[in-house]
């Protein structure tokens, strides 16, 4: 049975639901403030957060106190490419980074309706190619994502491996939502199990971010890509989510690819329930799988100091 | 009327108080995750945190990017002694900081039950003796504190006064609770107003505070203190508070004792509703007569950089 403070997460999407359903328009705020989907998450405590800039796009470095300078999480915030931020995910990132010994790159990206496929992959590609460049051995990188966000993970990795470019050392992916047909047959499934993403939420979603994409273009939606050479892969994923078949169908077709892939689905949980980190006991060993299952993919022989 | 904005202040207090009457022991966090107090407060967004230790107490440097690097917010966090936190206070020394265009140095101290009285006031008068042993001058130095802590902010700067070292530049107090005898007129009168601070919870938290302490001491009760030689000092305070006195006393016995003082009484606000700050437009307000009256106060000339 869920913890009662994993339930906090549903509670929040419940919440959603209902505002999406019963808006109140004299109580809305400003995109930019509302930064309440990180309230589910406690504070990681001695990490330090910077703010910078790569090519004009915010990111925070997080900076756990005794973490290793040579390894780096290059985390990208979910959010149904509409929402989210450096802000939402502070805490959920330095749970990750400090849990695992590294620092953090978190990065953000524009967000739909303004900017639509390609916008966001061109973001996350510079991030990368801005570490690569500034001399980080991609072995010392992992990718990190969750949700809408794992699809921008894969699609960055897959553009570089189209361009040559080094494969980072892992792939961490929570909760991916990676097909923009938005058909998979968990829609209904858990239909009446999760509180916020129904199959009509989902497919608006795709349509903002898709514009005049195919939805089975396989940089939009990597559900329908070939994986092979992807790195070592690991997703988890909530049992009662609607997204359950994205995560199970993205390891089994990594895996027909002969990526090194390792899937763990949580009874009970809900979409990024990894939120609740420091307060929910299923985030935090999920955290703690992420970080025994990224510590041997990471080179033992120290790595330059990676450069803010 | 209060902006639906600063509501949920009033809202969270009544949650509080709602927690305090029905516990419900089987969902009772671990007080070092207990941080939903920040919640209220938006991300100020282009700052830095920087977590560093003082003399063996966690403080928490809080950067905003364009910020002066010569003067300094020693911030102390409220929370009645036994709560808060750095975590729940970054976001709103953030927007203080980054409206004020300073640095911030926001501090810990040991919390009650567990430390009583001077246990507090020596690690926040360390503190300040840090800044001023690494070179920093006074006069580039402000005291700001809410709730609590603005009986350790006075406490820290009349011991300063009385040990021959040299002032600060300027005191701010949020919503200042200064008088441990919890005997204001103003518990009975906005008892039905404000949200959480009932004259019996306030007694409470004195007495952990007090332990065998007179609760007259002019150190633990600065409502008693002879205030001659304080720099200007600045008192915010909700309307509907039931501290509403104690700010009152303060500013004019302030007053009589040749302090430059101002108070301002923001009306149908909670204690501490600056919480709300970039959300609430009263906490918008508020901190900008902060840095409106903060400014002239500080030297134009440039000081050092002041040292982490």
């Amino acid at each position: 049975m869920p913890s009662w403070q994993s339930e906090a997460v549903a509670t929040m999407y419940r919440a959603w639901t209902e505002e999406l359903n019963n808006p109140d328009p004299s109580r809305q705020e400003p995109r930019e403030t509302n930064d309440h989907w990180g309230d589910l998450t406690a504070e990681p405590r001695e990490v330090d957060y910077l703010e910078r800039e790569i090519d004009g796009a915010a990111v925070l470095w997080v900076e756990p106190r005794n973490a290793r300078k040579d390894d780096v999480l290059l985390y990208i915030h979910g959010g149904g490419f509409v929402g989210g931020s450096l802000y939402t995910h502070r805490k959920l990132v330095g749970h990750l980074a400090k849990t695992a010994g590294i620092r953090a790159l978190l990065v953000s990206y524009p967000h739909t309706p303004e900017h639509q496929h390609p916008a966001q992959l061109t973001a996350t590609s510079a991030a990368y190619e801005w570490l690569l460049d500034g001399g980080v051995e991609a072995q010392h990188v992992v990718f990190g994502a969750d949700s809408a966000a794992a699809t921008l993970a894969l699609a960055t990795a897959l553009r570089a491996r189209d361009d040559r470019r080094a494969m980072p050392a892992a792939i961490y992916l929570i909760s991916p939502w990676v097909d923009m047909t938005v058909s998979n047959a968990s829609y209904e499934l858990n239909a009446g199990r999760d509180a916020y993403f129904y199959q009509d939420v989902v497919k608006g979603l795709a349509a903002m971010y898709l514009g005049s994409t195919d939805p089975r273009d396989p940089l939009a939606s990597p559900a329908f890509a070939d994986l092979a050479g992807l790195p070592p892969t690991y997703i988890q994923v909530g049992g009662d989510e609607t997204l359950l078949d994205d995560a199970r169908n993205l390891a089994l077709r990594a895996e027909q690819a002969g990526v090194q892939v390792a899937l763990d689905v949580f009874p009970g949980q809900q979409h990024t329930f990894q939120m609740a980190a420091g307060r929910a006991p299923e985030a935090d060993d999920a955290i703690r799988r992420f970080a025994a299952w990224v510590e041997p993919l990471l080179p033992a022989a120290p790595g330059i100091e990676i450069p803010r």
